[in-house]
């Protein structure tokens, strides 16, 4: 962890929450079927090249942007800030950091108004504003709820390479981790951060980046998420199904990974819990806790690992790639030399005794909280 | 509208939260029973007199205290602040307000440090802390989970005459405001107001006061409801359940409405919508509008109008009523000339039209959101 | 309980399950969006004056017939029979009974061959049919459901005036009695009778009649029928909702009550039980004990005891009531002299005891389980 | 498929439903454990040797007897029949097809009377029995129900070499088919076949055998079925885990496997559909469709295909086995010359299209429903 970002003399933008993703896709007609067909999210508006979708609970225009392009690609994480006066604030914090920075005071997309976006010192597009057209929120406009609703925008999470030092960036930025995984000998995998108080509002996942790794929609319920795959085989596209469903240790909530026809990724995520506290215990999972990633001990399928999406630059080219040095989750958990287990060597692994309290010294346990 | 509570010159403590309530219990057996027996919540510690009890997610100590006591009542109303200078912050701002006020560096009750306690202007007894003792977050300890398991403490509801001096002096707090119900003439039936970003953290309900309405709890999903409906069932408690289980139209929520061994009234709550931002709509229902209560239009029984619990002032003696001048929500709904209805009356009700929308003139909508 | 039907020499027909209901709707339009646009049946079929709905997991033709006529109805109440031998058997056994009796070789509707249709000896419209055309079961469709999809058709109601006459009628049609309602006197309030091994295909219901008090279909799970209701009130429809959602004491069964354009009573219910051993205990409900109806304890709303369908002679006439001489359950519950509990009233109630099990002499309890 | 099972002369029990498995365990203690203090089966009575354990809704004395013994097995499949008559036509049955057969008028195993035991044709141990003692239906019992209460015995699943030859003699047995798993040659992988109408009380799998693949208990909804996986990992049993949850192709329902401490398998399962009707559509997958045995395509694990527990004759020795001749199901779908897909290779896989239906020549589908 060496060569941190450096902290800015004018204060970080209050950042409210993760808001919407802007998406660039290889073919728009397919990838609007997945999105509105299959997953049914609500078009606000759209024209030949892009799609506005929201979520059912959503008020402002736009939870994700598909728009039509040449390469795949993130074009933006865009988060929204507490005043239109945080938007001078992120535009002075990002300069006085040397990033390339643009602003426009009509916004870069539909929907949205006075923006700044910039190339952070991790490589990835962020976006923030405050201005936005309020459209209808349909959260009691259950005629237009599918068995598979999603309700909200969640969380981002993004693959970098040096995992501590997005984490200190980020938190200069005003962001709190919540939850991370590390090895007995400090090596961080991967950190979970918010705002909202929620598990996050982005995480930072170890592996060669900048790239992005997903973007979550939540929905209300499990069974909302079962739906998804029930329909998903209905229509044979049950290939989109990367991973899950299943429940995560970290954020203890239930989870599946699907895959566009991109192959960007896409999450969906219910009933993480409330961390607003400012003195929310952090929770640390071992690296070798296989219960760590799915609560159910269910492998993690390797392109989870290795797979995510390329970002672009503020003058949409791809961000190259920088490799990550530290050791990788896969290689330490399910590579040649790795293990996982889900009790110590030596525990006393006998039913019926309730070893997953912080309680024993010989038996593996949930991450210490701090 | 009239002598509005004045504004202190002092700042208002930042609160993130309700965080827990104190109830009065004339037989802690019973009421230990009801609450650990039948609801599940977790016991962090008792002892003769007082029992200590927690969600499945908390991890500050306690999220609800049963104290025997010679009258059922309500005895404090916790918020939890931002920092310990939020608690000092407290005690200036009420003494300004020309309020009792009791400090204690020590706590009221065991598992809180540093506290004050106040009898706000409206008569409540509020508490404010920011030191607490951590204890386990059960979140993963599904070896502990009921059918009916609750997670979370999600708001407290009062009982006050005047709802719109109670809400100015409660957004002058810090409060903001996301729905309420009015009529024509702009009488303000009850407000809901929130700190932490879901609908409320407390809600303002017209009637005689001071009185406590209710406290709610909040489980993952709406089966969980059912299954405390079932459990009361098969223990022929049956009638603990007041009204419910149902959808609310304000919130948005499913809601079950029980009445503990002492009358005390307890929601259980689950699905309300995130609404962090400034700028999110308030939601004003018609209260002629019969789903604003319950979406499905059943009935609200008289008793939930009518039946609150006693407050107690600092010294603990029930604080003294005074009684609500403005239209009751219940005489102007389902009193002799009050009618309610679905649609306005001469809306076209045909079938397979989407009128739950705000779109129509002259159908019966959603109200307004701002 | 005089004047019982006689029992014909020829043997009965074996009855496989309650198949469809044929309903005379006034305004097909009103009637088509309610039953397709809300309730989401699937239309195999349909013409200006006939739809033809089936239910998620059916391979039949249809379960349920709107057809358009001059007065709201309910035309037939059809039954499925093992082989085609059985509609032989049907008609030579209400031939015997000196039943009006209709044969058609090519079926009365469309999808159904060889079919008979009598008016039984309580006056309600029968059909046997075997002979059917498949169709898709959409079982694994789902990229069709809806999030309140309906899986299968589960039974009808009766309304007649002497329930034990007509249980005798039933059980040697060959049906079994799984449950009923009774009181000290051996007054029969109701009785739940079965061919296939749920709870019933049939229920008699005590009152003037014949009437047909509904027609229940399963979904998978409780949220389902809650998804319902929700989606009524979206589309300001909740008067629509007559009753519930609730848990059934008598069957176990989740349930809704709905009311269609014309009046007809449509339940949706799910997760009763499997009652095909031919010792299954039958459960007896004491009439006044309140939770028979309502697990919960919510009460009856009146429009459910008296309102019920016209059903039709086989010349399409209406067929004149009978009435009721016994008791009425609505009166001896929630009239001036009935009551209801849900404990004896010397029981201990304690929280905490365990009392809805069949152990204490004093204690209200299940009904006695044969 | 050579040399058939005879055809006996004398008619086959009537068999109504799969009713309960005897399983020998190593470990009393342990097995206990997991049934009784991970799963909640409920114990109708226990000794020092053996449990006997029931679901929610039995009424039978019980569904899965744990009986302590040297190598872990199981030692009957039992099945319940209608009639006390019904076994002496079993015994009838399998003295004429030459099988060991051991008649016990007052029963093998507590809480059942007169039953046959015989080694089948295939070599399982299999019993039939009437009499059997009732016990309370803890159906209305909702302060016993845990999170994942299981709630029925739904079905047994058998390994066995040549399943045609093993179909042909459940065939005559009584049994139908309603869904099997092909290849274009006519092999036959596996077959589902029922007494009562749900789509199996048990299964052939081919495989070296005799030996028991696994028994199923039902859950009323899929949320149970995840709560048990979130109980063991909170035990940190995740382990025990095998195989899910997730959604069958053949079926429909909503699946798990778990291994016991002895590594018997558990399936948990919910929501498959009716088969009652005679001509009840049979659907025929085929191997290669990869969501045959998982509508999402997830893999199935190899143990799954490989490990199943001996079966003991009636003197208790455990039963030789005979290999199987025919391709292997995990060979052909998951071996190196093996091959799985979702959709044949020319079909036009384009988002949108609904390709789930029996719709299409070139485009996989849903097994050809007879």
């Amino acid at each position: 962890m060496t060569d941190l970002i450096p902290t800015p003399t004018v204060p970080a933008p209050d950042v409210l929450r993760c808001a919407y993703m802007e998406l660039v896709v290889t073919d728009l007609k397919k990838s609007r079927d997945f999105y509105v067909d299959v997953l049914d999210l609500q078009v606000t508006e759209e024209d030949e090249t892009t799609v506005y979708l929201r979520s059912m609970e959503e008020f402002i225009h736009h939870n994700l942007i598909l728009r039509q392009g040449p390469v795949a690609a993130a074009a933006a994480f865009s988060y929204r800030v507490r005043t239109p006066e945080d938007v001078d604030a992120a535009e002075a914090y990002y300069r006085e950091l040397g990033c390339p920075v643009v602003r426009k005071k009509d916004g870069f997309v539909t929907g949205i108004g006075d923006s700044v976006r910039v190339q952070d010192p991790l490589g990835f597009p962020y976006e923030f504003f405050y201005d936005v057209d309020h459209v209808e929120r349909l959260a009691w406009r259950y005629d237009l709820y599918a068995p598979g609703a999603l309700v909200r925008i969640d969380h981002f999470n993004q693959v970098t390479p040096d995992v501590p030092k997005a984490v200190d960036y980020m938190e200069k930025l005003g962001f709190r981790v919540t939850e991370d995984i590390q090895d007995d000998e400090g090596t961080v995998y991967a950190a979970w951060m918010r705002r909202k108080p929620t598990v996050h509002d982005t995480a930072m996942t170890g592996g060669d980046g900048p790239r992005m790794h997903h973007v979550a929609f939540a929905t209300h319920e499990k069974h909302n998420i079962l739906a998804i795959c029930d329909k998903l085989g209905a229509l044979r596209l049950s290939d989109a199904i990367e991973r899950g469903p299943g429940r995560h240790g970290v954020s203890n909530a239930f989870y599946l990974y699907l895959r566009d026809p991109d192959g960007h990724r896409i999450e969906i995520y219910t009933q993480d819990y409330y961390t607003g506290d400012p003195d929310n215990p952090r929770v640390t999972w071992d690296v070798h806790d296989n219960q760590r990633r799915d609560w159910w001990g269910n492998p993690v399928v390797p392109s989870w690992y290795t797979d995510a999406s390329t970002v672009l630059d503020l003058d949409g080219n791809p961000v190259p790639l920088s490799q990550r040095t530290d050791d990788s989750e896969m290689d330490v958990t399910i590579g040649a030399d790795g293990f996982s287990y889900t009790r110590r060597e030596n525990a006393d692994s006998s039913f019926g005794e309730h070893s997953g309290a912080n309680d024993g010294e010989d038996e593996f346990k949930l991450g210490h909280q701090l």
